[in-house]
């Protein structure tokens, strides 16, 4: 048995609670990932957007109507894998060597067995003052008749030898909207299967329809729909739903959502929430009976509902002050996501199906800026949702750049601005897309001063 | 004669200082061009950035490196043009129509005489209570032996029947780069001849050098020259430059700066500037013998050094407010510019060649940051110049989306923000573009603390 001063589960976000003020102290890191460095470098967030990037430039130079002549480019999929996984390799193997010459690193999967105490499963026990619980979160298993082996995760899918020439992606939320972007982008034919009637559901009522038209209009989706099988057959996949409906693939990808990793960790010793989320205080303390244990703290997909790379570097931040000594706190708000796939949605906040009877919903077209006719824009659009006092209660954008275009209202929000005055508070330089902002800012205003 | 309430000489900006709170009243709104509605419309920002956004496309199609096979796609002159004019024309159009319906509408050049009256060319006087110069600039003469009917402008280049297969591009600020990374972009042969070393020299130094170097690798530039004369030869052009270089060209563009329009308009009237420009106050009042005349007013480029449409249009609505008997003052800032060219750059404030001693330079590449590595980018960046007490002085962005990647910084600047806990204070969305600002804010802040 070996003590340490501080034991992290989960390299991912975890990796960066022990900096600079943990330089030379007894740290012992566990990480039992096939790359070290967790979901967002190796499988999530990092090789996605490059992926995604390249698919954006397919369909942007296949747009109709700008006035383009010719064929689109075509995207290689060895190529464009081995840009990727080339760099996020690399940068996952150097991480893993700092770690192991000045932190005592464990590569293999490692239980929790009280709030101390931490056994691998090759038989070590590790024991620690403190412990931070930074497991992260895994793909949900499909509820239906298969082999899992047969089916393909964020994990796998961007790392199989042959691009499919047909996938079936199972799911409609964020990680189904960016993998069927990319593999439509690449070429292959492309089929969704939705539980439910639209995608993103999580987004605001127009943008997740506005999104589902757009996702209808390059490649198949399938509504109201669940897997009841999936077998393998002539080579491939046969994939069979609910509703009768069979579909033949190369692959089946399934994105039906993630759930977190608390099983050997944390779950059975401390609280939990309904979907296995360790509950913790805002001082990011796991809780025994409803009361902090004040030495165990937990961060990211094991306890954030948001499972968000930005969320849980916040909380590490959080972690690693309070570990100081600091009174932090994980209060920030509001939190943004962004869905980079085809187009981006970003947001944040409350949606319009949720704002109470006196708040206004303003909704502006990128179509109605001058940056919108240079896209030759149809779809997309800004909607706020502001409080009857101005306050800037949510924010939600689907079309090109949505993930850039936020920021400004992320920050007015932030910083609890009203909106008052900000749209003419600032220049907005002509005509850049961040017009759309401006505009909408100034219509919700209108609004305002006409209810008042 | 015929007098009116108001009189605005320019329906650029100038159009919108006649707004709801004049309906029915007596107004007359002069406007020489050949197209109703200004240069913005018509010949500038909102046209350019139509063809521009086709060019982008067919820049990234053929970016190496990102792991794109096949050929980028062509750009169709004609069908842009048609797209955009089409566009442009209709508003110019309506616009006009509108105007002709509801106010006295005067479609020739027309002369100021004294600070109540007005000429037309063809001899009819016009007087005014109050006046509004708002008359806008135009290219400035070549200064070399030539035909001004063989040589382009920014107000013909766009709308010739046929794209040019060589254009020579005189001048090097931001109308030279926008125009030369159109016309690269639709497969014409460029060469730019700038008249210094390099171009956007009003950019931050490392700006301007790196956006040289880009140039560079794309079309010819020629640097410390001056053209000396522009012949007629071989059914082209032969411009022969001061260094004994002679290009041949199917066409030549003369993108080497505008002069305000005031000669008919205020200058003999009004003070003036050494460059031709009305002096105006904060409430945007001409000014005689160093005193404001009270019921003159002057906006956009016949007064304003930026050259920005987003600037003429916040004095605009400066002068609507002041006519309106509200204490209305032109102090916002800082005032942002964007240069939509291959690759984007935008800035505000002080340059960092211009910083004192103790201000803080912070220079972050895109490259440091996850999307970066998306767009495989090596050649963008984002500065910060920022003073001793944390004030946020300048930023300076060249790389794409620079246009929308400012605002947030725009925004903290123009409230006044120190950058302690800015980056902190608020979620950017991992991993988007706005990553680099968050960055650059970071390192910023670390210095400041540094030194303090």
């Amino acid at each position: 048995m070996t003590h340490f001063e501080l034991a992290v589960i989960g390299a991912g976000s975890g990796n960066t609670v022990p900096g600079q003020r943990w330089k030379g102290r007894d740290v012992v890191l566990f990480d039992d990932g096939e790359w070290f460095g967790g979901t967002c470098l190796n499988h999530g967030c990092i090789p996605t957007k490059m992926f995604v990037r390249v698919a954006d430039i397919v369909h942007e130079a296949q747009q109709h109507g700008l006035g383009l002549l010719g064929s689109a480019p075509k995207a290689d999929w060895g190529a464009v894998q081995s840009r990727v996984f080339d760099r996020t390799n690399a940068i996952s193997l150097s991480g893993e060597a700092w770690r192991d010459r000045t932190t005592r690193l464990v590569r293999e999967t490692s239980a929790l067995v009280d709030d101390h105490t931490i056994v691998t499963a090759s038989g070590e026990t590790f024991t620690a003052d403190k412990v931070v619980i930074a497991a992260g979160s895994r793909t949900r298993s499909l509820d239906c008749e298969h082999d899992p082996r047969d089916v393909l995760t964020s994990d796998s899918v961007m790392r199989v030898d042959q691009l499919p020439s047909s996938l079936v992606i199972i799911g409609s939320g964020a990680v189904a909207a960016e993998f069927a972007h990319i593999f439509d982008g690449f070429g292959t034919q492309v089929t969704v299967a939705a539980r439910r009637g639209r995608m993103l559901r999580r987004e605001d009522e127009l943008v997740s329809q506005r999104f589902t038209e757009l996702a209808e209009q390059r490649y198949r989706l399938l509504k109201d729909v669940s897997p009841v099988s999936i077998e393998r057959a002539d080579g491939g996949l046969r994939t069979t739903f609910d509703d009768g409906t069979v579909v033949e693939s190369d692959a089946v990808l399934n994105a039906t959502g993630r759930i977190p990793n608390t099983d050997r960790v944390g779950a059975g010793i401390f609280d939990t929430h309904d979907d296995g989320r360790l509950v913790t205080d805002d001082a990011l303390r796991v809780q025994r009976d409803g009361k902090p244990v004040e030495h165990v703290y937990a961060l990211g997909d094991v306890t954030s509902g948001f499972g968000l790379k930005h969320v849980a570097n916040h909380q590490a931040r959080v972690i690693e002050a309070r570990l100081a000594g600091e009174d932090a706190r994980d209060t920030l708000s509001p939190v943004p996501a962004a869905t980079f796939a085809g187009p981006e949605v970003a947001s944040f906040g409350m949606r319009s199906q949720d704002a109470p009877d006196d708040a206004v919903v303003v909704t502006r077209d990128y179509g109605s800026t001058a940056y919108g006719w240079a896209l030759e824009d149809s779809s997309s659009f800004l909607r706020l949702v502001v409080s009857s006092a101005g306050e800037l209660l949510g924010a939600h954008i689907i079309g090109p750049h949505a993930s850039m275009l936020l920021q400004p209202l992320v920050q007015a929000a932030s910083v609890g601005a009203r909106i008052q005055g900000l749209a003419r508070g600032q220049y907005w330089p002509h005509p850049a897309l961040t017009e759309v902002i401006e505009n909408a800012l100034l219509e919700a205003e209108d609004l305002l001063q006409g209810e008042g």
